[in-house]
């Protein structure tokens, strides 16, 4: 670990607060998650949930971290989590919910009035800012205002504003959180610079790099901020990053939220391996109408999420089966994620069998749990002095970063559960 | 343990041969696979199967020992295994693969043509006996005669057959296997009896005891032989057995192979689990036609199979999920065994989301590859010395045997994984 | 057709106001929806529909008779409709439409407050009776009181209510519709009475007929309103009540309205055979959660059901195919009917094929509108004095009353267009 | 109608024998089938279910013609039509069925024996020519020999064959059926062009039409035979050959054979319109395996067959709904084309709903009988004096040709039977 003064030079752009641990006394004061998306749907379902969890006026399904199994590990409790974040769009964090459950209903009518008041304290955290380069589709969703000039401008904008939101808020540690809509797959140039390539190219008015979510990655884990990225966009896995990350010490963890059909793919995929079963042919077809689904309707951007669909599959089932994702933009369902699977494998003797399956879950309602255990997990990695990937945390993501063990749900289940039971055995013997 | 003096006193009914352990030499000696239900479809096709391995001119898929993981295990060769029974029917075993093929037609013509010249040489080695107390279908399916007077006229004819095949047929061990079709669930008499008690009911002309399936556990068990039960029957699993097995060594395993819709139900149930979802209905479907599924058309006969499929289920959801499963007769589908289950759970903020899925698998030729699996396992088990219930073979039941871990097919799996690893390895040192 | 002097005394028990018809000025004029079950779910869905209908706050989706195709026909307007009945429980409608709505979520915001509105208004029209004779779940529901003592005292109620309410609502026609749970299939006695006997028994305090749904259609069809029995239960379709109707000139239709999966089996099965595709098996598995599922998980109550849903496939797909439909509560799923359907049919040169369906609709919302339609059916059919079974309405019903034709959806709904386009250019021609 | 001097002069390349329509006799003589892609799956199904329904060891399942009502109609018997064609690849039809056989095995012993024996006689009779400007898959599948120069070569070849096999077999008739593969939708050049235009592009050797489907059309129009196009190929589609055939007499029709999914669509579709319920999105997957499935991986291939596959579904649904159609080619599932459809729609205030479904049918034998069906129904309309497009067969195609009905499988259907039913009356009457 090289040691914080050397470190330094690195952040040319960090702010003058710099990277400061929590004390013992962490869970007294609060964690600000701040979020890079703030409007989104999962973003306001998070804060929605986190508000609701507060005020224990709904209960805490989907979130693991509740589990009594987990309960040894010093989670910082529901009332001391605050949000803040940036956002391209016009629409304001209440505005997101509304129009959300107009069309998807579920959220119960108290939790919704809690919600609401909560988003509304919440909107002044909230900074809108436009990185340079962004695309077609997400720039005709904002208003093409408020655009950043060269990329430190994003960078410094950014890390200004989660200072002032600590200190603020009364926050010992920013979780920075990528929930923005999935950037397009641009080549693989910055996935080969040196931090210093990276660097260089953030002064430039017309820079190299056009992945605005490694921007915000760079904000946040070169001011040593934990930072997660839960989209399939770049974010922190490229080296220059997780360079940056060891240096500062920053954990970070991603990428792409494992929340419904991949989790059936890698739940299922190797139970056929483990009965020796010949998967032939999985076809996957998806469709969703949420603004996740409207900004996949482009090429580019759904070539990213495509890619870290079919590739946990593609391990699993080897490299005879015949494999085929794709996602379909289908206005009606909203956020009701439909998945139509159709599996093809053949058995003893020749024999040719099928499983064909049909998800249908709310997409941002299996997302926002997910984000509120990462974020927490994270919050107690940074408080451990953790840093780097965090690879026991590969089951909640399509593709982990740094990961090589198995793409099997179970199996990455479990090194969660063994990290859990040691610190929890850790935490016991500490207190 | 128990020296073979003492034990030999429990045997009343054992044949002079008694029980011999295969010696170091036992790959080049043969194994005799003993069928209770010799004609079945599940018998056939592990028939079949063994021969077109023995030949090369099929695939193993489907048979995990065959795996290059498994390699270290010392797996009897598939050239080594021969194969004998009994049946209550009239039927041939080379009439059954036949009737079997024309309903299911995916056997290859090279395969069939392999599997029915083989049939008829077993045919030899068929025994045709009626245990005492047999339910009324599986009557109108045989003839009615041959049936034997008492139980213990059963035991012995399955005891003598057994050794004699064995000495002409030049095996060092036989594995008992029962195959036969689900028996009635008659309440729970036996499962309280001592092993006292058991072999008093032996000698009556109208035995207390009406399961067939305990009986020929009792002579398979009674002569050292290890003993499998794949079906949902009662088999080894009662005290009385379970302490005879100890005392002769024995090893067995059961009970009801877990070869379809429950494999997916404790490989997904799981998967809500990790997640933190709530599961709030899982209704089960089944559909099947071939005679497993007329059989099952006795309601008695139906509440033996629920039972076991209802279970691990239960375990995983927890009290307050609503769970059905329903089994339905349905002659079209013949071994296409189809499954159509709904899933209701419930996610974050009250969202309630559904997976549905259908299973369309033969049943058969699901079956007969664990079989062979099982038996190779059973056999490595014996030579190693080991005895009593096998519970790191779990993963391969429905109601595994003095199993008390999670009902988790991915854990269960994991168990098998880490027993082969700790074989395979004292395997390689000893060689 | 017998004057009216003569009929009289059919109705020993018809009030003084006896039957008026509708005059030319009838547009203007009311018409009273008396609801049998007027807290259900169904009947609380109408009412609130209309509601919104007449205040031009929701499309008329699902309601036919809003078609152009059908606009010459005279349907009265939704502001012309008012509304009252009959409960056994003490529930209020408004409490059922919110207990409906927070468990199925789709209503919308406005059109929700407004019905709720209008349910306070029409609870004064609602008077709490419960007939003679009803089955243990349904009186389960209800208090066990307001109990008549004698059939006739249940007619006498209902006849003097409608007659109150017409004069008081300014109505110059009632149609009784009735909505109530399913009531248990009790045999065949009073299919064989006659109308002599029929009344015969309404004056015995322990009457022999239990089926209070016909005591209803008897006191509607008596005194000479329209009705409809939208529910499996016997209603007017034994031929004491059918030989009333053509008395009384009562129009009537009914039984079971054809929602949702027998709906898709009438649309799906004659295509098979226009195919001449050869139906094997068609499994049908039903899930729902609402009333009407608990009220059918009581065994003789699931009887009536079933044969209603199963008869028309029978009629389509022969005696030789394997049919079986089932029906079970699955609380969670509340009003979403969920029907699971395999079908396995045999093509060309004995190819085996299937085709499986999940429907998964709201069964009351899908209901509403098809009661909306016959309601207003029935009421031009009235003013066109028409009367008896109205066999143009079999494209509505499980099991059409007095239909011979084929249960072919696509043909009934012929029949309704062609009753239509007559009665439409007859409407204009007089215009 | 023109006289035949006057025709004369359009068929240029007519050989001699010219047009000669059977005379009352017609049932003593032979029928010959003329295939264009005489080895495809289809048409080798269409040979083997003839011979085994000629031998009487087949049902005749999937065929309407077999059925009592159409028994009035005169179909030719079976053992009265002989089979002829022409194909570009070098497999020959033995080859073929025994190919598909093995990939889908539901063929019986017997009548693949039958069928086999029949195919190498039919053999002889096939002859191989490849049309100018064939799309590239499709010529990869052959040699690239054996191309004809300009499309007035390949136009003669056919005509002077089909004239020699009917002399040869004894045929009064034959009816030319278009089973290649799909060719290329590339532009609608041709759909603009007068006859005269057609024929002048006929002796290009650069010809500027490159569908291939179209010339054989032209020689069998152009020389009166009646004309089937059972793909999504442009065949007797376009003006020119339109007018044609009114020249020649020649009944025609197509054009793509309605065999599953589409038949779906165009039976539930009008389900939604007939119930008032508004269809939001209809999400259509289709898998497939075969030569059909291989050739439409190519995009312009694709292209062609999703415009039929599209539209019914359009008409029926009305603009504002979301469809979608995808083929992907799965090569697993061989000839067991696999469809899953999602339906997304709404109902009564509000509420959505879903229907999805999954059709499994070997798509080659649920044509095999449509085409039997129409070649005998092309067969009676020849005899009957009737010419062009056949309105009445609109039931049978995705696309029919010159039809302008509701896409309503129903109403077609209705049109079939009440057809058949005139000319059964009619044909009762003169015999």
């Amino acid at each position: 670990m090289i040691p914080y003064r050397r470190r330094a030079r690195y952040f040319r752009f960090r702010t003058p607060t710099g990277i400061r641990r929590p004390v013992a006394s962490s869970k007294k004061k609060n964690l600000l998650v701040y979020i890079i998306g703030a409007a989104g749907n999962v973003s306001v379902l998070v804060q929605a949930g986190v508000t609701a969890l507060a005020r224990k006026i709904a209960s805490p399904t989907g979130i693991l971290t509740e589990n009594p199994e987990f309960a040894g590990a010093g989670f910082r409790g529901f009332d001391r989590i605050v949000f803040g974040g940036t956002e391209i769009r016009e629409v304001t964090l209440a505005e997101s919910l509304d129009i959300y459950r107009r069309q998807n209903k579920f959220i119960e009518d108290d939790a919704m009035k809690a919600a609401i008041s909560a988003l509304e304290k919440n909107q002044k955290n909230v900074m809108r800012r436009i990185p340079p380069g962004i695309s077609s589709v997400a720039s005709s969703l904002g208003l093409g205002k408020l655009k950043c000039d060269h990329p430190r401008e994003y960078v410094l904008a950014i890390q200004s504003h989660i200072d002032s939101l600590k200190r603020e808020r009364g926050c010992d540690l920013a979780v920075v959180v990528n929930l923005a809509s999935t950037e397009p797959a641009r080549g693989d140039q910055i996935s080969k610079w040196t931090l210093a390539e990276f660097e260089r190219d953030l002064t430039k008015s017309k820079p190299a790099n056009s992945a605005s979510s490694a921007l915000a990655a760079y904000a946040a884990i070169g001011a040593g901020h934990p930072y997660l990225n839960f989209t399939p966009s770049v974010g922190s896995e490229i080296p220059a990053l997780t360079m940056l990350a060891e240096r500062t010490n920053a954990p970070h963890a991603g990428k792409d939220g494992k929340t419904g059909e991949t989790l059936l793919k890698t739940t299922l995929g190797p139970m056929f391996v483990a009965r020796g079963l010949n998967l032939l042919s999985w076809q996957a077809y998806n469709m969703l109408g949420n603004t996740d689904g409207q900004v996949l309707s482009e090429e580019a951007n759904l070539k990213s999420k495509l890619v870290g669909k079919d590739a946990p599959l593609r391990k699993i089932a080897g490299a005879g089966a015949h494999l085929k994702t794709s996602i379909d933009f289908v206005p009606s369902l909203a956020d009701q994620k439909t998945a139509m699977d159709f599996v093809h494998f053949e058995g003893f003797l020749g024999s040719k069998m099928t499983l064909s399956f049909t998800w249908q879950g709310y997409d941002s309602a299996l997302a926002a749990p997910l984000v509120i255990d990462l974020v927490r997990l994270l919050d107690v990695a940074a408080q451990r002095g953790e840093s780097g990937p965090q690879r026991h945390l590969a089951s909640y993501f399509k593709s982990p970063i740094a990961y090589e063990g198995a793409h099997d749900f179970h199996v990455q289940f479990e090194c969660l559960l063994k990290y859990i039971r040691s610190n929890c055995s850790r935490g016991s013997s500490r207190s």
